[in-house]
């Protein structure tokens, strides 16, 4: 494979490195903000800079797109829900939309993949590669030229974002059905058996978790052949799932820190971190789903959620509802007094 | 024991039980918010309505003390630092500073007995109970006057902060030494071995530790023939401790939301559930510390902390970062749309 990313530079171990040792003339402990001051030295480090400045653009994007294989019966919902909740994005109801508030980021939603004749708005259609993806069981998720035309529509979404101002990205997901390719993908590049990662979506029942089991068997016998990401999200992917992949991808090549969320969108960066090396420096995982699967991603990826709130919703939720933490982090290092600014006592005793 | 507390009502089932159902018809899966959920149904219980209001004056109240145990070695740090951590506070520069105004709190620091000639200002001096309590591993902390009097410092500080208007309270601690009387309160309220639940404190070495563990089995011994919380506060707790306890306590009795900090507060928070029986219900507990302790008194409380962060500072630190968690449970609950609303079928398949 080729990659069609740009190589993934580290975030910058001098910055890291000042942040490392401003911590510990903080007025606290050293380490007694425990994985705070891991962190904020992440952020430091990203930004090139000590300290860091708040972020000023955190920017949440959400990839919409419809999976053939939801007709196998593998959700609670039917399909036409994708289709409403854009538009519930669209009108600020949905949850991503107040947890980004609470925040103090703002959300894109964009229809990568909705089954529809139309999108809702041009904007919301700006980056559509198609109507919903194949159904995974039986066919190809999509042709090569669709493939490259939504991982491209990733990385352009991550290059308007970064030259918009954005400072901080989150990726997040809707789609009835897509926690299926999501899961398919994980247990193709973790290699995993399938009845150990695939967890209940929406909440579908025990019928539907069999169907669905059925429908990331087959999906994983068709893509048994190839180890190659971009294959995969052709083979047993999507439109949304490669769009998001290249976005994760691209934020790294532009030095960008994200956040990362649940399931579906931790596949997608998975395929990412293979297509583009190193690029899981720049990403945290901002909490742990009840998913099986998303705990192995995250460990394949190396990373540690940072809130853990039994979420399995998507959109970004879990990401945006560990922000403020991040930040938090960011206000520390930034703005605590040192122990010389403060005149505290440093001398240990004992 | 007389309490000296009025009687804890329980938050409102009813609220509490609308909330659990609009939830349900929130655009949505049921139940996909997790603990996101759980924790939006309490504040709607706290507040006795549905949907809750956001927070409006979230309040922090830091309780400084000294504390003669200090003066065996069992801290990192010199009991100097107390009053310089307090003249901190107040200067805006310490990390509970920081964290609250991520979190949209501001913070109040109270000189419960600091041990220094003047309190920094009569502001921070108000409730002051005496200088530095007794050492606990060869003398009582306090007399019975004392402990009256800065249990009803407590007390009162919740009245005037609830008055002045605190819909959601946090309560933070200072002093050098302070975790040595927190984990002997614990070990005797929850009757554990005191190896099992002395910690490092602000950081500790080996021989510290050892010295620290002394202490405590000695204070515990002094304490053996009672089970009585005030009497606990009075023998091996101090003036600071008894003062949070009775803040938690009648935040309580006001049906006042608060979240609990790390070791030192979640002591007190355990002696004020024996003075005021149910106040735990009006409690969630921000975080989980690295204090065995800490872990012991949330087990008793049977609060299952929000976060995990592997911080070990006080001050009300890990509370506050939980802060923007609670903001996001109560906006989702407040602000999300309806299915009706948004018009998202709620027909599941399968």
């Amino acid at each position: 494979m080729t990659s069609p990313f740009d190589p993934v530079a580290a975030p910058d171990a001098d910055a890291a490195a000042a942040a490392r040792a401003r911590q510990d003339r903080l007025t606290k402990p050293a380490g007694a903000l425990g994985r705070l001051e891991d962190l904020s030295v992440w952020v430091a480090a990203c930004q090139g800079a000590c300290p860091p400045h708040q972020f000023r653009r955190a920017r949440v994007v959400v990839f919409a797109g419809d999976h053939g294989v939801a007709a196998a019966g593998v959700s609670a919902y039917p399909p036409d829900v994708t289709a409403q909740m854009v538009a519930n994005f669209d009108a600020g109801g949905a949850a991503i939309n107040v947890l980004a508030e609470v925040a103090g980021a703002t959300v894109r939603v964009l229809d990568v993949a909705v089954d529809t004749e139309a999108p809702r708005s041009p904007a919301i259609g700006a980056h559509k590669v198609r109507r919903g993806s194949g159904n995974i069981a039986v066919e190809d998720a999509l042709t090569d030229e669709e493939l490259t035309a939504a991982v491209d529509a990733g990385r352009r979404v991550a290059d308007e974002e970064v030259d918009a101002g954005a400072d901080l990205l989150i990726a997040g997901d809707m789609g009835i059905g897509n926690t299926t390719p999501a899961t398919t993908l994980i247990a193709a590049l973790a290699d995993c058996e399938p009845v150990a990662v695939v967890g209940r979506g929406t909440g579908v029942d025990d019928a539907g978790w069999a169907r669905k089991t059925a429908a990331i068997r087959d999906a994983l016998y068709r893509c048994r052949r190839t180890t190659d990401p971009l294959a995969l999200l052709r083979i047993c992917g999507g439109a949304d799932l490669a769009a998001m992949a290249g976005f994760c991808a691209q934020a790294a090549v532009r030095r960008t820190p994200l956040l990362l969320d649940g399931l579906v969108v931790t596949a997608a960066a998975l395929a990412a971190e293979r297509m583009a090396p190193g690029a899981r420096q720049w990403w945290q995982a901002g909490h742990r789903s009840t998913e099986p699967a998303h705990a192995v991603a995250l460990d394949r990826l190396g990373l540690d959620p940072i809130l853990d709130m039994r979420m399995r919703l998507g959109e970004g939720t879990g990401a945006a509802l560990a922000l403020p933490v991040l930040r938090a982090a960011v206000a520390a290092l930034a703005s605590m007094a040192t122990f010389d600014e403060a005149g505290v006592a440093t001398d240990m005793v004992s």
